[in-house]
């Protein structure tokens, strides 16, 4: 039979791509996959006795508020501890200014519904998170890029593209989800006065600032922009960016719970859009992750990831430079921190034609094209050091060489064959 | 210092008007207001034994997956537990039919997100609900309304708005939100029929379906779609209605999970559309709910459910008899399910107006104007009974007697002065 479908859907869903990273996580499933593709935390790391006892405190003490609706802004004694975390990082926010979201992705989503007309520009780095693309172009947003190199956005780069007169900003200023790369403090400043100067809110997008493996923490922009307008004294952050962070990387993500710090007025409206959208996130969720951390577990806890994937990441840095010695001309970012790392093969690979080879040989990873708006990127690939064992990221790495070797083999023969 | 938000929200949240269930939530949190106002399950009935002892299995059993990233379709043992009821009222439907979303509202705000092109018209019932209402004019829908009466929508109206061409029906057969009123069996025959004849898709909202204290069970329409077009058989509906539900009135609305059953292509725009919207929802209190109903619980939970709200509707349609007798005018429907009844006061009478005094004498509602796309409704009033406690209905309904008693005397001294 025919059904009333096929004309029904909004236009907007023909912009609506399903996401290649969930396409790739289905794709490479089998348990004989190594995969670099996602960006899934280790579930070594994962405080599973900390949960059980925070639940059975949780249900003991306040059994039925855990599992009744709550409020749209989220728990309050969990918004106070974000609002006090915030406090270590250098800026006063209160109440107000934090709204808790169903993971970070819902902060992206909120932001797109209450910010972007159909149309609009939105500036972002290039590349840039995947999921944030998608959801941005879902609400109609067309994008203006400025490139990244080792220390992150290229901030000389920027005014001309701020003359596009962009909507807002997004960037990732820590380990770059997907370069790996980190902003330095002086492009922050840079940054932080043009969007102060041409009146451009900026978006900073932080679900990794924790999660640092060597060098020191350089102050979030939501900081250096409090600084810069020497307005957080009295507690009343009013200046122009959106902090994002997430519990989804340093407590568990199957909790799905992030959050935003932003100037109340926008809090407002981002609740205002939430309440249509889920009421509130999980009460019970909400509950339990703050008897989890109110007495400093993160402080613990965040150590032990760091030196998991610290190692991870070196083990992996080490393997590349086993399989890839310099004359073959594969470069990759060396990240401080996070949970990717960022490849790029020679000049005229495809990276998208590559991954078929070797997820035939059981290795996969995303290839770099979707993450750039622009359409570049065809010769580069993200790699995630966080969710495989160190050998299987030895092993991994093994078998992404052979593949990347064999191919560079077929495209220059004459060489391959000097030297073999 | 100036700030760069004021002009810059798109223009779509204009229409976005703050929830005013929930703005009221927050007016009568004052615990000597009894609120008839909100739609809070009544704690009474919170499993929060049988979530403790499910947490704890999840936990030994699947600890660490419990506490990672999952698939945006949602937990599959749920769906198949969804899938297996849904068997029960007379429907084969399969894992490809099914998507847990957060909360029924989630799936409302990707039904828009999906289906709704600014401009476009959507039939709803009137009054119906408030915050599908909010969520469907966010996506710039108009609306086409029909009427309810004793027996729900009034189908002999249906025709006639349907040339209005609208793009979908969204309709709750059972125990309405906010009429208390549910769709009688011959009318839903003809809903289904028409729909099927316009193409017209249809989304059918039940929440309440299983909480009925009298009368016996009426097939829902997606069961009926798929016995009109004869399909099901083959476990392949793929008919014009989607279907909603929630956890959150049988076992606990904390925990954010509601579904959608459509036929697999309509799930597929959906599951697209989550992902960007908040990739899945909590795995935790996915396998956690999994695991409270899996065996069987909901079957003897929901038979205490009905017995306690069956008693607090009785206690509160007796003290509505008490309070109004038939020479006021006051009239109320009787609910056979569900956790509403509505009120219609004397016509000329304004229930905005008059909520002021009931807050001021501790007691609350939601005024009926705000379920009324069509702005109608001044002297409508909703009543929730699922929530306060027997004695606190009683004493409830005896404030509000007073209250629009002392204001139908202050609009008719006449008659007041007569009757005193």
């Amino acid at each position: 039979m025919s059904t009333p479908w096929q004309q029904r859907y909004a236009q907007r869903m023909q912009r609506m791509t399903s996401s290649a990273v969930r396409e790739l996580l289905k794709l490479t499933s089998r348990p004989e996959v190594i995969s670099f593709a996602g960006g899934l935390p280790s579930p070594e790391v994962f405080p599973v006795e900390e949960v059980r006892a925070a639940v059975d405190r949780v249900l003991t003490r306040h059994g039925t508020s855990a599992l009744q609706y709550s409020t749209t802004e989220g728990y309050a004694p969990l918004r106070e501890f974000i609002a006090a975390s915030m406090a270590r990082y250098g800026i006063r926010v209160g109440l107000d200014h934090i709204v808790m979201t169903t993971g970070s992705q819902q902060a992206l989503d909120l932001i797109g519904k209450v910010l972007i007309n159909r149309g609009d520009r939105v500036l972002t780095e290039t590349p840039s998170y995947l999921a944030a693309i998608q959801v941005f172009t879902s609400y109609g947003a067309e994008f203006v890029t400025v490139p990244v190199d080792d220390d992150g956005l290229v901030t000389a780069r920027l005014e001309s593209a701020l003359r596009c007169g962009p909507k807002f900003m997004y960037v990732l200023p820590n380990f770059q989800n997907p370069a790996g790369v980190t902003l330095s403090l002086e492009r922050r400043r840079d940054l932080v006065a043009l969007a102060d100067r041409y009146g451009i809110p900026l978006v900073e997008d932080d679900p990794y600032g924790q999660l640092r493996y060597e060098g020191e923490h350089v102050k979030p922009l939501v900081v250096l922009d409090a600084e810069l307008n020497n307005d957080h004294a009295n507690g009343q952050y009013r200046g122009s960016v959106i902090y994002l962070s997430t519990f989804s990387k340093t407590l568990a993500p199957g909790l799905r719970l992030g959050w935003v710090v932003a100037p109340p007025e926008v809090v407002h409206r981002l609740v205002m859009g939430k309440q249509g959208t889920d009421l509130h996130s999980s009460t019970f969720d909400q509950m339990v992750a703050y008897e989890v951390v109110k007495d400093g577990f993160l402080d613990t806890h965040v150590k032990r990831i760091r030196q998991v994937y610290g190692r991870h990441r070196d083990v992996m840095l080490a393997a590349l430079a086993r399989e890839f010695p310099p004359e073959l001309g594969v470069r990759w970012t060396h990240p401080l921190g996070g949970l990717f790392l960022w490849v790029t093969l020679p000049e005229g690979m495809n990276s998208q034609a590559l991954l078929q080879d070797a997820v035939a040989q059981n290795v996969a990873f995303v290839p770099g094209a979707s993450f750039h708006p622009d359409g570049s990127g065809a010769n580069t690939m993200r790699l995630n050091f966080s969710n495989a064992s160190e050998p299987m990221i030895e092993e991994g790495i093994a078998r992404l060489g052979r593949v990347v070797r064999a191919s560079i083999a077929r495209q220059a023969p004459r060489e391959a064959v000097a030297s073999s």
